[in-house]
């Protein structure tokens, strides 16, 4: 079954193996990129890291995440820009695609979400010239809305390619069918996105019905309600043709043998995607 | 404790009271107006339910719910339009301020929410004129997007306030901060429905962090990260001064005493509205 332009996001099963695990699983599958997360890096040691990456022949589609930064007072907006140049740092070491940005939520103990997304484009902005620097893309993930209080205010397309101009060169969106797949103006900022190059990545995974838990119930492609092929096909028609990323969270898959998730993450990609 | 102005959706007690008692509980804590949901309505009666209603001197300030319009066949999609215009005559009947619909999500086995969102569009047109005829105003109430697919398929005021363009006279919209209140297009699109006269009602209810559960886990004013005075002030500043409907879906909430969530309703409607 065809591989080519499959990535895996190493959440996928982040509960199976660790990052070397993970990766020489891929490649025995013929899987030839994935998206690490920076807690595996950060185990496994970065350069050992990047070396691993390097021996399988993966391509790295990204390095999750950076972003969090709404902070409850200055030293901590400045401690969440400090690690967001660590992480750039990082994804500039494996040779990532981007760096992926969950930008963070409410401030502890704030009910301000203005005022958290004042603060997540100060912090882009403090970080934008280091990613310049590095020549690595930021990638700004729009969450699902349910996400908004506690893992990012940024929560449909429009707005984070609203905050992308403002931003300039170097950022762009990491489009998850799951985050996104309900806007009514999807089809319409997908092309924006399209049009201004900021297409870095595309992350799939289903929604499912019923949703059982916020953050660790999404789904398999194909047991939910996303139309992978149409939302595919808008993407390609916007231009970008990068690899189809598949991000799990989820305690049901999680649960079974690694090698199992990732054969149906294959057929599923083969059948659906 | 101050009352005016605070309006209890049944829904809130569903658990502890039928009807009769739910509107007794609310006139015995001073409370005046109630949004009674149909199921509520048609174990007592339609006739009976009035007569309770307007006996305990109650404002109805909405009746829960219309909508559901996708289905899976021409058949189904003509039985909730007739259903639709059966709440439209009870809502009549119980003079209430307007028809609250959620509208439906995907229609079963579909994938195709444009098509859903056809449905809804088609289903609104056809129940319209009998809405009018039968001066009920009819409310969209725009609901989470975690909702898109087995609830509601209309997910912002933005995609209300369009169906109420198209739609033209009597109808408008039900915003509920629990559905909108991480929305960035949010004061703007309050202020559009304010200057076309669209908001119908005003429903408050907390986001609560973590939420356990994604319908009935909703919680109490004051518990949750929703800033409602702010809320209230955009719309109030866009011209509404209606009630503020309490409606909790909340396992937690239904699991005590209907007195104690009156009381608290009323404090927290005091403390932080």
């Amino acid at each position: 079954m065809r591989t080519e332009g499959l990535a895996i996001n190493l959440a996928t099963v982040r509960k199976q193996w660790g990052l070397r695990a993970a990766v020489e699983a891929c490649a025995r599958h013929g899987i030839r990129a994935v998206d690490p997360w920076r807690d595996q890096v950060e185990a496994t040691g970065v350069g050992e890291a990047a070396r691993i990456l390097r021996d399988n022949g993966m391509r790295v589609t990204g390095l999750c995440r950076g972003g969090m930064f709404p902070a409850a007072d200055a030293d901590g907006r400045a401690a969440a820009i400090d690690d967001n140049r660590r992480a750039i740092d990082h994804a500039a070491e494996l040779k990532a695609d981007c760096l992926v940005l969950v930008v963070g939520g409410l401030a502890p103990g704030s009910r301000a979400i203005d005022g958290a997304r004042a603060m997540v484009a100060e912090g882009l902005a403090a970080i934008v010239p280091h990613a310049r620097a590095c020549k690595v893309p930021l990638a700004i993930e729009p969450l699902h809305p349910m996400y908004a209080a506690d893992r990012a205010c940024v929560n449909t397309l429009a707005h984070a390619l609203d905050l992308c101009d403002l931003l300039g060169d170097g950022v762009g969106v990491a489009i998850d069918c799951y985050h996104v797949w309900w806007d009514p103006d999807l089809p319409r900022q997908i092309e924006r996105a399209g049009a201004t190059g900021r297409i870095l990545a595309h992350h799939i995974c289903d929604w499912l019905v019923p949703t059982r838990d916020l953050l660790n119930d999404r789904g398999m492609m194909g047991d939910g309600v996303i139309d992978f092929r149409a939302f595919r096909a808008m993407i390609e028609a916007a231009g970008y043709h990068g690899p189809q990323e598949v991000e799990i969270f989820s305690a049901d898959w999680w649960a079974r043998p690694g090698d199992e998730v990732l054969s149906t993450c294959i057929e599923r990609y083969n059948a659906v995607c």
